[in-house]
C-alpha cells in the first residue's frame, strides 16, 4: 500500500496539482465542437493512463487491477486534491465502467471495459436535461428502436461533466432515454451506451455544442451535448434505467464525498502554510510579534479545518471498507451522509481557508479563493444535499423502520458522549413514525446530525487507536484534535437533533 | 420616510441593480495611472450624486441633510443591495467624513466637507499595508514635516477600494502614515489628508500603480497607492492617528454589517424567484408536479434565508438607533456583532441561494454565484470577524466587567426563551473570568452565540408588533418566520455558548 500512495502522491504532487491553478485560469475550450482542455491537461491524462492508475478498482477481467476500495479510495482522493477539475473525468469513467459491468451484456462487457478500464476511452453519465434535473422523470431524451436492434438517440443533455474532450480516443456516453411509446414518468427511462466514434470508425451524431462558463472547476469541461439520432445500444433491460442510474450514482455520491474531503485538505493544507509564514499582531503569553497561527482565533479556523477534514476522510474510508467487504447496508447508509456532509465541508472549510489569508484570500492569485468556488458544485452535483437528505430519511431510515441507522449508532456507541447516541436513537424513532412531510422538513437536520456525530466517533476512535499505537507528536495531535472536535464541533449535533424534532411545524 | 425610500429605490433598481452583473464582468480597468470604471458607473454616480443621496446622514453645517441614521441605513441598504461594487463608494466616502469633522480643523472641515458630502469628491480610507493589516502598528508610511507645516508622504497603500477612479473631481485620501522620529508601534501613527487634486489645481504626488484581480466585487477598484512624497495635512494631533481612524472604521463596520444584510436580501429575493418558477419533482401531498418553493428542503433553505436577513436587517438598524439616540455603549457593544454575524450570514445566504438554483446556480449567467463571491469580502475587510469576536470579548465586555452586554441581555430577555437568556448571562460571567488566551480563543462562539440570540429575539419583537398592528398575510408571515427562527435557527446559540465554555482547552 505505502508503495501505491507514494507513487500516486509523486504523480498527484508533481503532474495534476502545478495544472490546478492554470486550469482555473486557462479553462476548456470550444470550437467547432472540438473541445481543448487547459494545456497540460492531455499530457498529465497520458501520464495517469500509461501508469495504469485508471485500473485501480476495476474488474480483473477486463485488465482492472481489483485492488479495494480502501486502497482506490486514498489514491483517488490524491488526484481531487491535487486537481478535482482533472479528477473528474476518471470520476465520471468509473460510473460507466461500474454501470456497464453491472448491468451490460458480454458483448457490451467485452467492447467497452477493457478501454474503459485502461483509460484509452473514457465515459461519461448523460442524464441531466434543461428541465430534468433532480427530477429526473420528466426526461424527453428519445430512443427509437432501429431495424438492427439499435436505437436513435435524439435530444439534448446538459451539465455532462468531460461530455466531449481531447484526452481520449473515444468517449462512450452513458444516456438516459425514453424508448418510443414508453410510460411518461421515470418507469419509463431506459439507459444507453452511445459512444462518440462508432465500431466502424465514423463519428456518432453526438456533439458537444456548448461549455458552460461556470463559478468554478474551469479546468472540467461542463457539455451540453447533442444527439441527433445518435446510434445507441440499451443497456440491460427496457425501462430500468433509473435502477441503473443508481449503479453509476451511488459510488459517484461516495466518490464526490471523497472530493469534498480532497478539496478540504488541499485548502487546509494552504491556509496552515500561510498562518505559518504571517507575522502579524502579538503573543498574548510573550508579546512578542507572532505568526498568526499562534492566535487563538486563528488556531480556533485551523483546527476546525482539519477536524473536518480529518472526520470526513475517516467517514469516506469507512464507507469504502463498507463497499470492500460486502455491507450493502451500511454502504448504502452511509452514502447520502458521506455525500453531503462531506462537501457542506468541503465548502465551509474553503471558506475558512480564505479567511485565515484575510485580506490575500479574496485575491484570486493567491488561490484560496479558487478552492472556495471549485468547492461550491460539491453540494450540487450527483444529487444536490437536499436530495441526499431526503434519500437518509426516506429511504435509508423510514424504510427499514430505523434497523441500519440503530446498528450504525450502535458502532459509534462506544466513540460518543452518553447523550449523542441517545440523542440520536430518539431522533431515528421520531423520523420513523414521522409523516412524510415531517420526515422531508427534519431531513437536512437529520443528516446534518448524523453527519457531525458520526465524524466525532471517528475521531475519538482515531485517537485511541493513534494511542495503543504510539505515545508520538501524531498521537498526541490526534487527541487532541479528537478534544477539539468533541468540545468545538459535536455539540452541534445536539443543536442539530433538537432542531429535526421540533423544526417542522413552521416549515410545513 | 416613506417618500425618501421610494426614491431610493427606484434609482437603487433602475440605475444600480442593472449594473450590477456588467460591473461583475466588465469590472474597473488600469491603465497609465488611470482607472476607468465599468461602463455606467460614472453616470450613475452623478445620478446618485444630483439627486443629494450623497448627502442623506451628514452635517446640515456643511450641506448635509442631517437625516438619522435610522433613515440613512435603509436608503444605505438600497444601493449596497442593489449594486455593493458601487455602494462602497459611498461607504469609504462617508468614513472619510465622519474622521474630518470629529477631528479635523475648521479649516479642513471648510475646505473638505461641502464637496465630499455633496459627493462632488470622494474619501479613501488608506490604513493596510502589504506588512500591516489587522496589525496596524507595522506600518511604515512616511511623514515628513515640510517647511509650510506640510507633510511629504511616502509609502505604499494596498486593498485601497476606490483609491482612484473617474466618478469625481478629486479623491481625499485619508492616510495613516508614521511621522519621522515618531515611535515605533501604534502609538507613533498619526492620520493625514492627502488630495488628489491640490488647491492650486496641480496633481498630487499619488497614483494608482496597481488594480487587484478579486473573488468578487469586481466593479469596485481595489487599489495599490503608490505616496512618493505626496503633500499631505495633519490632522488633529500628531500619533492620535489610530484612535481616529477608530471613527472612520466604527460606523464603517456597521456598514459592513449593511452590506452583508443587503447581499443577502439581493440573494434570497433571486432564490425565491427561481424557487418559484422552477417546477421539479411531485408535492408530497397532492403528488402533482410542484415549484421547487413547495419542497420541504429548499423551503427550509428559503425560510433561513428569509429569517437570517430579517434578523440581521432588524439588528442592524437597532444599531442606527441607538446611534441616532446616542447611546454609545450599545453602539459599541453592537459593533463587533451585527459586522461579524451579518456578515457571516451574507456569505451562508448566498452560498444557500445558489444550492437553491442546483446546477444553474454554478453557473455565471443566473447571477446567483456572484453574490457567492461578492460576499466573501465582507467578513475580511473593515477588520476581520476574528478581530471582530476578540474586540467583543475583550473590549466590549471584560474591559466593563460584562455590564453592557448584561444591559443588552435584559433588553433582550422578553423575547428569548428562557434558558437562552441565562445561558448567555453565564457565559458573560465565565469571559470576564477568563484569562486573556481562554477569552481569545471563547471569541467566536461567543460572538455566535450572540449573534444568533440577538436575531432571535429581534424576530419574536418584530411578530409581536406585527400582530399588534394588524392580523393580515403581513403579520402570518411574520409569526411564521419568528416560529421557523426560534425552532430552527435559535437552538444553535445553546450549542455556541456551550462552545465558547469548554472549547478553549484544546486550542490554547
Amino acid at each position: 500500500m505505502e508503495a501505491i500512495f507514494d507513487e500516486a502522491g509523486k504523480l498527484a504532487a508533481e503532474v495534476l496539482a502545478p495544472l490546478n491553478k492554470t486550469g482555473d485560469q486557462d479553462g476548456a475550450k470550444l470550437a467547432d465542437g472540438v473541445v481543448t482542455t487547459s494545456p497540460g491537461f492531455k499530457d498529465a491524462y497520458a501520464q495517469y493512463r500509461d501508469a495504469g492508475w485508471n485500473a485501480v478498482p476495476f474488474d480483473p477481467n477486463y485488465g482492472g487491477q481489483g485492488l479495494p476500495y480502501a486502497i482506490a479510495f486514498p489514491v483517488q482522493e490524491m488526484w481531487q486534491s491535487a486537481n478535482m477539475s482533472f479528477g473528474l473525468c476518471p470520476l465520471l469513467n468509473q460510473g460507466a465502467v461500474e454501470a456497464i459491468n453491472h448491468h451490460g451484456s458480454d458483448d457490451q462487457k467485452n467492447t467497452y471495459l477493457p478501454k474503459l478500464i485502461s483509460g484509452e476511452w473514457t465515459g461519461t453519465m448523460n442524464l441531466t436535461e434543461p428541465q430534468a434535473g433532480s427530477d429526473l422523470g420528466l426526461i424527453r431524451t428519445k430512443a427509437a428502436p432501429q431495424a438492427d436492434g439499435s436505437y436513435a438517440i435524439t435530444g439534448q443533455k446538459i451539465f455532462i461533466t468531460y461530455g466531449e474532450h481531447d484526452m481520449a480516443d473515444n468517449i462512450i456516453h452513458l444516456v438516459l432515454g425514453r424508448i418510443d411509446g414508453a410510460p411518461d414518468d421515470v418507469k419509463g427511462i431506459s439507459l444507453f451506451i452511445v459512444p462518440k466514434i462508432l465500431e466502424n470508425g465514423s463519428r456518432n451524431t453526438v456533439e458537444c455544442i456548448g461549455l458552460e462558463h461556470k463559478l468554478g472547476i474551469h479546468g472540467s469541461p461542463t457539455c451540453t451535448m447533442d444527439f441527433d439520432g445518435a446510434k445507441g445500444e440499451l443497456v440491460g433491460t427496457a425501462h430500468e434505467g433509473l435502477r441503473y442510474m443508481f449503479t453509476m450514482m451511488n459510488n459517484a455520491r461516495l466518490s464526490v464525498g471523497l472530493q469534498g474531503v480532497a478539496i478540504a485538505e488541499r485548502a487546509t493544507q494552504k491556509a496552515l502554510e500561510y498562518a505559518h509564514d504571517r507575522v502579524q499582531g502579538k503573543s498574548l503569553s510573550t508579546g512578542a510579534r507572532a505568526p498568526i497561527e499562534e492566535h487563538a482565533d486563528v488556531k480556533r479556523m485551523l483546527l476546525t479545518m482539519k477536524a473536518l477534514t480529518q472526520a470526513g476522510r475517516m467517514l469516506t474510508y469507512e464507507a469504502a471498507l463498507a463497499l470492500d467487504s460486502g455491507d450493502k447496508g451500511k454502504v448504502e447508509f452511509m452514502t447520502p451522509i458521506v455525500k453531503s456532509w462531506c462537501t457542506d465541508n468541503a465548502v465551509e472549510v474553503a471558506s475558512l481557508g480564505v479567511q485565515v489569508h484575510g485580506g490575500m484570500g479574496f485575491i484570486e492569485e493567491t488561490g484560496a479563493a479558487q478552492f472556495y468556488r471549485d468547492a461550491r458544485i460539491l453540494p450540487i452535483y450527483e444529487g444536490t444535499n437536499g436530495i441526499q437528505a431526503a434519500d437518509l430519511a426516506f429511504r435509508k431510515m423510514q424504510r427499514d423502520q430505523g434497523a441500519e441507522a440503530l446498528k450504525y449508532i450502535t458502532e459509534m456507541e462506544p466513540y460518543l458522549p452518553l447523550e449523542y447516541a441517545q440523542g440520536l436513537k430518539d431522533l431515528v424513532t421520531h423520523i420513523c413514525k414521522a409523516t412524510p412531510e415531517e420526515a422531508a422538513a427534519s431531513a437536512t437536520p437529520l443528516l446534518k446530525a448524523f453527519g457531525i456525530a458520526a465524524g466525532g466517533a471517528m475521531m475519538a476512535r482515531a485517537a485511541q487507536a493513534a494511542q495503543r499505537l504510539a505515545q508520538d507528536e501524531f498521537t498526541a495531535e490526534k487527541i487532541r484534535l479528537a478534544e477539539f472536535y468533541r468540545l468545538n464541533i459535536l455539540p452541534l449535533a445536539l443543536a442539530h437533533i433538537k432542531i429535526a424534532i421540533d423544526g417542522p411545524a413552521p416549515i410545513i
